[in-house]
């Protein structure tokens, strides 16, 4: 049994480990499973999987041969900030997470464009009435960040008939998708952009980055209702007072955030009651337990067996 | 000028027919162009587009050589009882009124799917809570009327990873959707059924169908909510006294209608306020007017050509 000498530790935060492990012990009985701060002897830990792990404790497995960063981003992982240099940090691909994310992106994106909050608001109060509707391919879409995630959403928005761009930090080459990268044609993204997804990763170059002077640039001649802005990457990519000032002064019409720059959002927060934003609790994408713990095992296979691990993250990137 | 010598009749009831003369100008300005009543001499009529035509005045015409029938069904021409036997009746296929109702579809498959009706009354209470949430591949959406619009539109609930089967008269062969047929296997298609979208043509087959008995049959072990019942066919398809029956005994969890038994919807109807309900004003799809002109145009081109008609209606089926 290959991996019956090997313990795995999990770093889960306040996700429900219990739901993990049970997942976990169904696919393999045979595995050594530690919840930290549970370890054992140190020196069993062979692989671990995190979430935001404390500062300073994955360093003192000396024989960890890989951490699996639980989300989709990475930023979680850098919690800890005295991570073990050498060990390779591998990103958790999971093609439920993919297809979750594409659902909301479809989802959000369909629901401004349909003008379906004004039609809630006439059903409410009783009206029958119909708007002028563009069509799909009269509203343009702008997918910020074209990884796994945003790849999968423009090609499902491009499928449904939107025009479809993508901005990121190296050219892709995307049937379908125009493709913009760099800051240098970050306005010309912007310009022919009615609808904004992002699904960036936060990293030093992106935080901060939905900021009111990238929402002035957004195209202001569109056939729909007005720019609006869907956040579903990371709440620190976005400057919140800056929305609430672009959807006073129109640089937005509307917005759809499922991400904040801290969460649970404060019951304080404007956002919560503005008639023109969506609220979501961060669960555009969840996690699937049993699909990441049946990726974990694999890749923890493969590499037993001499080969590479997948999906390692370049920590000069950052992604 | 092969057109020059050819008068087009409009009947466009409560449409706004000048949008629809001003595209036709625009697409060809030799056309003579009549708007009923205004129609001169009846000899001189060759096409009609109709929408809703008054018994017997399409019969007036003695050199009508075909009659096109606006909006996706044809049962709107079939308000005039009197129809003139031998002319064939041409179903206007508009690209833009599948993607319309494709966009439609998605829309609120994915809406119910995603609990938003749920997070929206969270977000209205400054509630930060998660719940948990099926993957698309988990919820099974079936499809009633696998024409133009129904193929497209399970086609593109495949795409989002729905798992999606399809109701007709007629086995279909499509890839990845399975196909149920007629009467005999309704029960088996409602069976394994989540979310009923239905685009059903409105025959004398067809007429009530969605009553209490369909909505019985509904999944009752789905990973969602409950039953939910998308109807962006045709208002007499559908028996709305079932609906709230259906509604509060749980047959039906929620319901998205975009068309009634009586349209607009009477102000009296308990649709409107159904806390469980969402109405759209009857615009899943709506025609638009310069894709059907250019669509006619080239029809009628090829006709008096010699070639044949597209999409004649077989008049014993009624579609």
């Amino acid at each position: 049994m290959v991996l019956a000498t090997m313990a795995f530790c999990y770093f889960l935060g306040d996700w429900d480990v219990d739901v993990w492990v049970r997942e976990m012990q169904h696919l393999d009985s045979s595995l050594d499973l530690r919840i930290w701060p549970e370890v054992g002897r140190v020196e069993d830990i062979d692989y671990a999987l995190a979430w935001k792990p404390p500062p300073g404790e994955l360093k003192k497995f000396p024989n960890l041969k890989a951490i699996f960063s639980l989300g989709a981003g990475v930023d979680h992982v850098y919690n800890d900030t005295d991570l073990p240099e050498n060990v390779p940090i591998v990103r958790v691909v999971d093609p439920n997470l993919t297809m979750r994310m594409s659902e909301y992106v479809v989802l959000h994106v369909l629901w401004h464009h349909r003008r379906q909050r004004i039609y809630d608001h006439f059903q409410s109060e009783g009206k029958w009435r119909d708007l002028s509707q563009p069509a799909a391919s009269e509203t343009r879409v702008g997918v910020m960040g074209l990884g796994e995630l945003g790849i999968d959403a423009a090609l499902k928005l491009k499928t449904m008939g939107f025009r479809v761009a993508g901005w990121s930090q190296s050219r892709k080459n995307i049937d379908g998708i125009d493709s913009f990268r760099g800051r240098g044609e970050l306005k010309a993204f912007l310009n022919r952009t009615d609808i904004l997804v992002c699904l960036l990763p936060l990293t030093d170059g992106t935080r901060g980055l939905l900021n009111g002077a990238v929402f002035r640039d957004l195209a202001k001649d569109g056939a729909g209702d007005g720019p609006v802005l869907i956040n579903a990457g990371r709440g620190k990519l976005q400057n919140e007072q800056d929305i609430l000032t672009a959807l006073e002064n129109g640089d937005l019409y509307a917005a759809t955030l499922d991400v904040f720059e801290e969460e649970p959002l404060p019951s304080s927060s404007p956002l919560w009651s503005h008639p023109r934003v969506t609220i979501t609790p961060h669960n555009a994408a969840v996690s699937d337990p049993r699909a990441i713990n049946a990726y974990i095992l694999r890749q923890i296979k493969r590499h037993r067996a001499g080969e590479k691990l997948d999906n390692v993250i370049d920590r000069a990137k950052g992604y």
